[in-house]
């Protein structure tokens, strides 16, 4: 069920700073900062060979990151995304299985303009893991 | 310089369940359990078609993940490993750049009998940041 690793994002206070020390200290390559608003954060991503990996900055009074930078203020790694090729049966066959999918179990539209589900981490050894419909 | 994502790293406290888990809710190709001693941990490999994750459980008393575990009982993230074509260049230039790099600086040879480096969480962005030349 599982493909590959689409991406793994780290929260982070300073998305400038952040960027900088990919850039300047790790020699990656990374893009401009891009604001979604409708998401909560402003991305930016280190593109690797491989994957990739969002920086994400808090955005808007409702972020989705905001609990996680309060409870870790220096940032840290947030969650991990896989693809999958059918985000449906794959939710129903995470349900069956007694896993547990966030929110009302209908796959939204994520930053990336495909449909995505969250898994809980208390289902998958404390990591939250994003299933990404490609 | 960073090079592809060699792994992500769980820190996950039974690593029997984990495994289970990754295989029969995510429909993942899970590897046997290996164990590391001079590692300090055991360690399974979670094969995905651009890089893996390593799901690890400490092993013996002095387990690197303890301390981790400890502070995270369910489990969770625990590093990053970017590959690099030079160990050493990458170490001079990090260190360079104001960048610690974990203990004193010589690269050990890792879990897959390759050299690595641990670069401070602090410098970048609360991240545990492996380099393992590849």
């Amino acid at each position: 069920m599982l493909g590959r690793v689409n991406h793994v994002a780290i929260a982070v206070p300073d998305l400038s700073a952040a960027a900088d020390s990919y850039r300047s200290m790790l020699g990656a390559d990374v893009t401009a900062p891009q604001a979604l608003p409708e998401h909560g954060v402003t991305v930016v991503f280190v593109t690797l060979p491989n994957t990739k990996v969002e920086l994400l900055e808090p955005l808007g009074d409702a972020s989705p990151i905001a609990a996680f930078l309060a409870k870790n203020p220096a940032g840290g790694i947030h969650h991990i995304c896989y693809e999958v090729a059918d985000i449906i049966g794959a939710r129903d066959r995470l349900k069956q299985a007694g896993a547990r999918v966030l929110g009302d179990g209908t796959p939204k539209i994520g930053a990336h303009g495909k449909p995505v589900l969250f898994l809980h981490p208390k289902d998958f050894q404390g990591t939250l893991i994003e299933l990404e419909e490609v």
